[in-house]
C-alpha cells in the first residue's frame, strides 16, 4: 500500500461525520427519473452534483444535456497519460417512494437509526456513486493528486433504463476514453462477503392492456354478456408459467448459455439457505424452478415477473362494475445470450396466441436491457479482488448478479474496456421497496476500499 | 283518469323547469357514502331533501338515524285510512365519480345537453326518486290532497348494499306500514318500452388479497425465487370460469331455479340482437354462456366479475419490483334461489383450494344482497301497467333485472307487502359509469305517470 493511499484513507476516516451529512443532503433531493413531475429534482441533484464536485478541485465539471435528464462529468487527469484512467459511472436518479408503501420515515428526510441511513436512493446509487466521489477527493486533499486518471460519470437515467446513454457515450467516445470502468450499484450478502459481479442480467419490460367496453359498465346492467376486461387479463396473464414454475412463452430458454458444472460449483458456495431465504423475503414457501437452487434462480436463470397490475375499482367500498380496461405491467430478466428484443416478440406471439375476440389486447415494449459478462482473470478485475481484501478487509467472491444495469453491456461493448463491479450495498438494503436504507460502516469502508481500488490499478498492467 | 289527477299532472307540466332546477341542486351535492371522506355530504343531501319534503306539506319529516347514514322519512296521510298506502323507496346516495375515469364533465356539476342531464346520481336514483316526491307535490299543491296515502323513505346507504335499512326497518314496521311499496331504481330499453320489473339478481361481493413477501422486492434481486402475489392472483383468477364461459366454483349453479320455456318465450321478447349489445357496450364480440340468449345472461342467469384490480406500480414508467401483494374486488349476481353467503362459502372451499402454500391468500366477504322474484299479475302490478299506458302512454312489459337492490326482498319479507318496481330509467343511461345521464323526457313522463299510479292505486282493491 502506498503512503499516498494510506494518507487518504486517514482523511476519509477524520471526516467521516462530514461525509455521512453530504450524503444525507444528496438524499434530501426526491430525483425521480421516471416521473416528469420530478423534472426540477433531477435539475437540482445534477447541479448539487456540479458544484460538489468543481469545490473538491476536479476539472472539467460539467452538466452535459441529453434528450433526457442530463449527465454530471467531471475528471482529475493529473496522473498522466502513462498511468492508467479508470471511468467511474454512477446514477443519481432514484424510483418512487409513497410513505403509503410502507415507509416508516419519509423517504426523503433521511433518518439515522442504528446505524443506518433509511432513505430513498441511499444505497441506490446515491451512496455507493458517493464512495468514489469521497475517495478522490481524499486524495486530492492529502496528495494532492490520485494514483491513477479519475474520470466520473453520472447520470439520471438509470431507473428508466438510461434511454440516453448510448447516443451520449457515442457522442463522447474521446472525453469518457478510458482503461476500465467501475461501477459500484450492486450488492454483497453480508458485511463480511464482498462480492465482484462479472455478470448482470439484461431486461424486457412490458406493459399489456385489455380494452373491452367503452366505459365502465354496470355490472347488474352487463353482467354476464361482456367479457370482463380484468377477467381476460388474468386469463392470459395466468398462463405465463407452466405449472413446474418455468416460463411458459414459446422459445423463450432457447438461447440461455447453460450454466458450467464448475459454475454451478462456484454458485453453491454463494447459495442461500431455505431459512436466510425465508428471513430475508418474508415469505411462506420457497418457489421457482426446482432444477436450480436459489442463488441460481436469482442472478443466473432468467425470470418473469408482473410489476403491477390495474383494472376498475381499488379503493374503498364496493363498486359494481365491469371495469373497461385492465392492464399490467410485466418484465423478464435476461441472461446470456438471449436478445431482449428477440424476447419481446416471444412474448407478444404468446399473448396474441391467448387473445380471445372479446376483447382488444395490446402489448407494449417498455424498455430493454442487454445481459452482460466479463472473466474475472484480467488485471482490472484482480485489482478490485486485492483492493477488497487490504480496503475492506475481506477477500471477495466473483458472482452473477440478478439485477440489471442496462449500460454495462454498453459501455463494454462501445468503450471496448472491461467493466468492474465493485458493489458496495448489501443484499438487505431494500433498494426499489420501503424503507430503503445504508449502513454508515458499509459507506465509510466503501471509500477506503475504492481509495486502495485506485492504488492497485497503478500498480497492475493495463 | 280522476280530475284529481288530471290537475296534478298539468300543474306537473306547468311546473317542469322548476322541477328540473330542482333535480339539478340535489345532483350538485356528490353523495358518495362508500368513502367516510363524505359522510358530510351525505348529511347535507339528508337535509336538503328533509328541508325540501316538508316545505312540499309532508307531515312527520325527519332525518333518522341508523348505525351508518341517515334515512329520510316523510308521510301525508290524509287520503285516511280507508285508502291504500303506498311506501315510496329511493336512495338518495350515489357511487364514486373521478374525471379522470372519462367523465366529459364534472359529475357533480350538472351539465344539460341534447335533452339529457349529465351527472352522478343523474339517473340513479335521484332522478327517479324525485319522480314520486314531484308527483306528490302535484298534487298536494292542487287539489290539496292525493288520492291515496303515501309514505316516502329514502336512504344513504344503498351504494354500499343498505347495510342498516334491514334493522331500521324492522325497528320502524309501525311507521312503515303500507300496502305496497313502490321503487324507481330501474330502467327500459328505450322510451316507448316501459318496463316493470318482478325480479332482481342478488349479489355476493368479495375482496380476494394475497400476501407474498413483507415488502416489495426488486425484481433482479429476488426475481425467480419468490412466487409473485400479483402472479398468484391471476393463476388463482384464472380458474374461477371454465372455457365455456359458465363460473367453475363447483356447487356454484347447485340452487338456481331453472328458467321455464313460458318465460324464456316471454324474455326472448326482449332480447337484444348482437348489434344492439355491442352499440350499447363498445365491446368487439358477444361473450358468455351459449346456452342462453344475451337478455337471459344479463337478467335471469348469475355472473361474476372482477370489479377491480390492483398490485405493485401502476404509475408510468417502469418500477421492477416483485410487488409484496396483489387484491382483487370480485362479485357475483345471484338469481332465486341461490343464497348469497352459501355462495361465498362455495367461493371459500373453491379459492382455498387453488391457494399455493408460497403466498397467503385471504378471501373477504364484503357485502351480500338476496335475490327478488314477485308475479306479477296481482292488482299493485297491474295497477303500475295501467299507470304506463296512460300516464306514460306506452303498455310496459314485465322484465327480470339484472341488477340488484339489496333491499328488495328484504323489504317484501320484512312488511309482507308486494314490491313494484317502476324503472324510470334507461338501459344506456350510464349509471354507474363514466358520464351517467337522465333523459330530461323520461323524468316529465316519470313523474306523469307516479301521479296516475296513485290514482290507479286508489281503484284497486288492495
Amino acid at each position: 500500500m502506498s503512503d499516498l493511499s494510506e494518507a487518504a484513507r486517514q482523511y476519509a476516516r477524520q471526516n467521516a461525520e462530514r461525509f455521512r451529512h453530504e450524503l444525507i443532503e444528496m438524499l434530501r433531493i426526491p430525483s425521480l427519473s421516471g416521473d416528469p413531475a420530478h423534472a426540477g429534482d433531477i435539475r437540482r441533484m445534477a447541479e448539487w452534483l456540479e458544484s460538489h464536485m468543481r469545490d473538491l478541485g476536479l476539472d472539467n465539471v460539467q452538466i452535459m444535456p441529453t434528450a433526457g435528464h442530463p449527465v454530471v462529468y467531471g475528471e482529475w487527469l493529473g496522473a498522466g497519460p502513462s498511468r492508467p484512467t479508470v471511468l467511474v459511472y454512477g446514477h443519481y436518479d432514484v424510483v418512487p417512494a409513497l410513505m403509503e408503501d410502507g415507509w416508516h420515515t419519509d423517504p426523503f428526510e433521511p433518518t439515522e437509526k442504528d446505524g443506518k441511513i433509511y432513505a430513498r436512493g441511499a444505497t441506490d446509487d446515491k451512496g455507493q456513486l458517493f464512495i468514489h466521489v469521497k475517495a478522490l477527493e481524499s486524495y486530492l486533499k492529502t496528495a494532492g493528486r490520485a494514483p491513477v486518471n479519475v474520470k466520473i460519470l453520472l447520470e439520471g437515467e438509470e431507473e428508466i433504463s438510461s434511454p440516453n446513454l448510448v447516443p451520449f457515450i457515442e457522442e463522447h467516445l474521446d472525453l469518457l476514453a478510458a482503461d476500465v470502468c467501475v461501477i459500484s450499484d450492486s450488492s454483497m450478502r453480508s458485511i463480511d462477503e464482498p462480492a465482484i459481479l462479472h455478470s448482470l442480467r439484461g431486461m424486457t419490460y412490458m406493459e399489456i392492456e385489455i380494452h373491452g367496453p367503452s366505459d365502465d359498465l354496470h355490472s347488474g346492467l352487463w353482467g354476464g354478456a361482456v367479457h370482463n376486461p380484468a377477467l381476460a387479463l388474468v386469463e392470459i396473464l395466468g398462463k405465463l408459467y407452466n405449472p413446474d414454475h418455468t416460463i411458459a412463452v414459446p422459445g423463450f430458454y432457447d438461447d440461455v448459455v447453460p450454466l458450467t458444472d464448475e459454475e454451478r460449483a462456484m454458485i453453491a458456495k454463494t447459495d442461500l439457505t431455505e431459512e436466510q431465504y425465508k428471513s430475508s423475503t418474508g415469505v411462506p414457501a420457497i418457489w421457482g424452478d426446482a432444477d436450480y437452487n436459489i442463488r441460481e434462480r436469482i442472478s443466473a436463470r432468467p425470470t418473469l415477473d408482473i410489476n403491477g397490475l390495474w383494472s376498475g375499482w381499488a379503493g374503498p367500498g364496493p363498486k359494481t362494475i365491469v371495469p373497461a380496461k385492465a392492464g399490467a405491467k410485466i418484465s423478464s430478466r435476461l441472461v446470456g445470450n438471449q436478445d431482449p428484443h428477440k424476447i419481446f416478440e416471444l412474448f407478444k406471439d404468446y399473448i396474441d396466441s391467448l387473445a380471445p375476440p372479446t376483447v382488444q389486447v395490446e402489448l407494449k415494449l417498455i424498455t430493454t436491457g442487454k445481459p452482460a459478462l466479463f472473466p474475472f482473470d484480467i488485471p482490472e478485475m484482480q485489482a478490485a479482488s486485492r483492493a477488497y481484501e487490504k480496503g475492506w478487509g475481506a477477500e471477495p467472491v466473483f458472482t452473477r448478479g440478478g439485477g440489471s444495469i442496462p449500460v454495462v453491456a454498453e459501455i463494454a461493448a462501445l468503450m471496448n474496456i472491461p467493466v468492474v463491479m465493485m458493489g458496495y450495498g448489501l443484499d438487505d438494503d431494500g433498494l426499489h421497496s420501503p424503507n430503503e436504507r445504508y449502513s454508515i460502516e458499509m459507506f465509510e469502508r466503501g471509500i477506503e476500499t475504492a481509495i486502495v481500488y485506485l492504488d492497485e490499478l497503478a500498480q497492475s498492467s493495463l
